[in-house]
């Protein structure tokens, strides 16, 4: 009945995952792939961008968790087998990463470090008046779990927010709007748009050219989501056009971006490798352990992945 | 009994503040220098950098509001009236604006940006996996109104937070620590040090050789107090060493930075040009409107400085 747990992540470190699954879970027997052994043994498994089908090698297996928010990837792969639930990581310290990430890149912009920082390279010392932060109202698309915690961490520093949801949520101190009939509102009010939605069809290439024109004029946009929101040509013409003043991007249709990608060319573009978080092992195995522990005591799990919703 | 306010600053937008100054006192008698009209009539003075002797001309002035924290400046005017009472901001807008300066250069020191900008630049694509704050102990050094404040937003981080200051003082969830005796410790599990203080002859000099080689080697400095609370020629030595890994500085010596100081050639410092902070005309004037209610009813004044202790 307690039977082992795979790893699997060319992204994550083995040995620090089992340090802390370990302290959670004592005596679990973990496997980092490929040392799996007996896959009959296979109880759980941890997954980040396994290839498809690897899934399918364990017949045992009644949980996977996938590590890290974002389940498009492991869905993707069409022979996953049916009856297994997969949880998806809900971590306050990879919430709080990132919020980090957007307060800073949020921050940078408001504060004019993009400008100070050339200033600084020309050795040119320039004085820019500083703007309250009750100057610059910021648009959060996709108020879920991670999206509503960086809508409250930006009102905390003085910002007016908005946020956008498909359905209906409600975000103390920030103005919600929902659906497709409230986009066009939301967008008027966003001088930042931060993209924090998960990737469905739904939500692929959302950010299109109609969306980017909706915008005040000179609007930035940060996106820590997932790069196919955005209809990467619409905005680099955006950008070109004036219309988006600027954009810090953490993820792309295609990572790592290559080489020849328009995006490089385009200076107003900040790009990152795909780091805004991570799974947290020390705070995130708790729950990993928990979720165990009721799988083999027969209880209701929880940040269990809707398939046909798509996360 | 209610005379007219000198306005003095060739920093400061005297509409902004003639505006949110009559919303708190509608009919206020607002003179912005050079048009004071009769020397007689102004009863209260808002001043930034004026020049020595000019408090001395109006015989009838009966309180002096430093635009902002730092009353260093004013106080090196030895022509001062000495009867009449200086008010220093403490302003929450004000403090937000520093505690955002300070989560900016920290969280872009936390998470690479240096480096990741760089890479940008050279369109290069490589990841660096990031860190939990929890791994990044940061020392604030003065921990009075600002550094508290800054110190608390930090905590709210997940960054261990400890505090030094010249008095006993105690901030919820940070380490604090006080005096002479207790600086070598404080420094010692400081990898960030964040500097706040005002500028008194105490405090004159206070980071020199032997305190930037009691932090960790490697250590950052980010300074928003006062530039001369710095040895600019040991920073500079310690940076070449390597002791110190970088700074970001917001205060010098002598602003702007002299286009031949040696800070312009050090790559690791950034260079912003006294901005961390602004008073900020609307919260600003509910402050002033107050004390000014008080001067004139008779009542007792805050947020005086003690001239001798210097803040």
């Amino acid at each position: 009945m307690t039977g082992a747990m795979l790893f699997y992540s060319k992204f994550d470190d083995a040995n620090d995952w089992r340090e802390h699954l370990l302290n959670a879970m004592p005596g679990l027997d973990f496997r980092p792939h490929p040392d799996v052994g007996n896959p009959a043994d296979i109880e759980s498994a941890m997954v980040w961008k396994a290839p498809p089908g690897e899934m399918r090698k364990y017949p045992n297996l009644k949980l996977i968790v996938n590590i890290g928010a974002g389940v498009d990837y492991i869905l993707k792969d069409d022979t996953l087998p049916p009856g297994v639930p997969i949880m998806r990581l809900v971590d306050p310290e990879q919430n709080r990463m990132m919020a980090q990430y957007v307060l800073l890149t949020v921050l940078r912009y408001h504060r004019n470090f993009p400008e100070l920082e050339k200033q600084r390279r020309e050795k040119r010392w320039q004085y820019i008046h500083p703007r309250e932060s009750a100057s610059l109202p910021i648009g959060v698309m996709g108020i879920g779990n991670i999206g509503s915690h960086v809508a409250t961490e930006l009102v905390r520093q003085g910002f007016p927010v908005s946020g956008w949801s498909r359905t209906p949520k409600s975000v103390e101190g920030v103005a919600t709007f929902h659906g497709r009939d409230q986009l066009k509102p939301f967008l008027a009010r966003s001088h930042i748009l931060v993209l924090i939605m998960p990737f469905t069809p739904e939500t692929d290439g959302i950010v299109n050219r109609d969306v980017l024109y909706a915008l005040p004029r000179g609007a930035k946009i940060i996106n820590i989501g997932r790069g196919a929101l955005i209809d990467e040509a619409a905005l680099a013409g955006a950008i070109r056009d004036g219309q988006i003043g600027a954009a810090t991007l953490d993820v792309f249709r295609t990572e790592p971006l290559p080489s020849d990608h328009p995006f490089w060319d385009i200076e107003e573009i900040t790009i990152t490798p795909h780091l805004a978080s991570i799974a947290v092992p020390r705070s995130a195995s708790l729950q990993i352990a928990e979720n165990l522990r009721r799988l083999r005591a027969g209880e209701k799990l929880f940040n269990i992945v809707d398939r046909a919703r798509g996360y």
